[in-house]
């Protein structure tokens, strides 16, 4: 064996949110989430993280032009210019970092496999990320 | 005198936005702006510049106390968290990077004087970015 | 449950700080930290990442307003526009990065509970960070 | 015990390399790597991070002066203004990033030793890095 | 008229290069370029910044679709992965980040008319960059 | 003639200061100056540009060795891990980030030459920067 690795890669979407609990009224909803009501936007930055083995030939954990295609079909021309809260992903879910990393988790799991996907990193901006490794789930 | 200095300072700002020209049909909008005619955000950044002498005594052009305190209550309060379609200063305006450097210019250049302010500099993303030195208006 | 993920939000703090262990003459303190005996500063960033399920209806792991006002509260205010040598903190400690990193997570961990606290990352500069997990304490 | 931490250092080099497998036809080459066939370069970033005890009295992991010595001397200095391809420990082995992180494991634990080795991580730009923590090896 | 501004998109390019000047003695190049005349690589940045008045009615200084166009199929496409030194338009020239920037305008400005493109800077990595805005042409 | 270029290259030094104008009482420096009175410190990064014909060999402004080492000997070493406050430089003048800026110019003009140098630009955090051309000394 060459050695089991995690790669990582980076890609970029920007998107519409606001956060809305429907099951609350209008003044408990501005009382938790402030500003956070009201329309407004991300450059969202997202890491892919796939673990495996080093193929011996090739030298790469995963074909990172497959681990583009896959993650560009997916998700970003999913999320790309997108309004999250039209998204039937978050029906019902507030689109809050957390929940988008468990959205794009399932999304690749079902292209990559659980046991490839490694972890899942969603940047809001640049002074706040979440990790989600599908625990829990 | 001690030397003439440009200062900078830079902010941030989150909001939505969607480019549509009112007097364009739907098709022609879609055929213009593509995916930018879809309600998305970025993550903004704001770099203001002002001009001058630097004062003997304290060695600063500008307060930075000061330029903070008219930045975020005439830009950083009316534009993060926002939905720039809604904002008046947009009506009948398509919110490009350009739209939105001029609009600053202009809610900075009346707080400022327009000879202190030396320019304004909007960055969509870490990609694209605008200049507005008052030229042309 | 909705998963189990890390939150992690960046904080800034702007401090002096030099390197000397009182225990050693000024030739042995120059000999092993070289200029880091001389007081000067670094813009230090630090990254709280918090691990816990996400709250099915907020879709969040914590409230960020409630972390950035325990952070700042415990750790921005103390160390921001300061000399690290002169805090409590630090008497008979020498301020380092590893040496920052133990003391926010003592700070930290008093507030958020070491259970829901999972790391803390010290930038001291873009080329060096320090992590701790509450490890060997 | 002071607590057992986590210290990593960014170090940089400029280095060239092209893809290519000698077992492989220049035609199937092209088909898997395509424009990673031809000769061309990165900047690369390598992150070294060292796990153990903080020393009570130095406040450090391990003394930065002697990481970055054993570092620049094992990794930079032969990697820097390089062509990959040329160098022995990719005789055989395409210098993707994977081979690049696995070659920088081997050369530093044989310096640092593999029980305070903890992580190396290789990025080839911005958008992509690897990490490797001695797995399968 | 809605002013005059100043819009800039950033591109990149992974190419490989050496310095050597083909009327010195093997001698000559070493002592003058160093190690840079080791085949070696880089991660360009590329700003390209153009300058116009704001259409009033799409609000844009360029359509950033056409820039993308035509910056991708000048320049991009042929100097992303691609050494440099085999490329016609470094025949006899070093390609150094200078040498970089004014090949760059001449590409572009043939495309965008030099009296709209403004300036090109190319960064050769995140601590060298050069500016051209087509003087002594 | 190959064109008139502006090359610039990126320094960092860490410092420590406070602001302090000598002729006020304590109380009148904590109105004005809060928190800057107490001695912090900075990841300051230093951008040098020079202007000036390419020359057409070596496809350089300036020789970047000769930069590296002009700068480093002149700015760098002195500024690196010092005390702003205890240079002869600031002596009774406050080092703010313009009076930083105005004082490498002075020391870099005086090796350099007024019209080679274009401008030094001194960053004190990634949100504050401030740019001096030689105007108005």
């Amino acid at each position: 064996v060459s050695g089991i690795a995690y790669s990582s890669r980076r890609f970029a979407f920007a998107a519409a949110h606001r956060y809305w609990v429907d099951a609350w009224s209008a003044v408990e909803n501005e009382q938790f989430f402030g500003r956070l009501t009201v329309p407004h936007g991300h450059n969202y930055a997202l890491e892919v993280t796939v673990r495996g083995p080093i193929d011996p030939q090739t030298g790469m954990v995963i074909n990172l032009t497959e681990l583009k295609s896959i993650v560009n079909g997916a998700v970003v021309e999913r999320f790309d210019h997108a309004d999250l809260n039209a998204d039937p992903l978050f029906r019902g879910r507030v689109p809050t970092t957390e929940n988008v990393a468990t959205a794009v988790w399932g999304l690749l799991a079902a292209k990559l496999g659980p046991e490839r996907l490694w972890q899942v990193r969603v940047w809001e901006d640049d002074t706040l990320y979440v990790d989600y490794r599908g625990e829990g789930a």
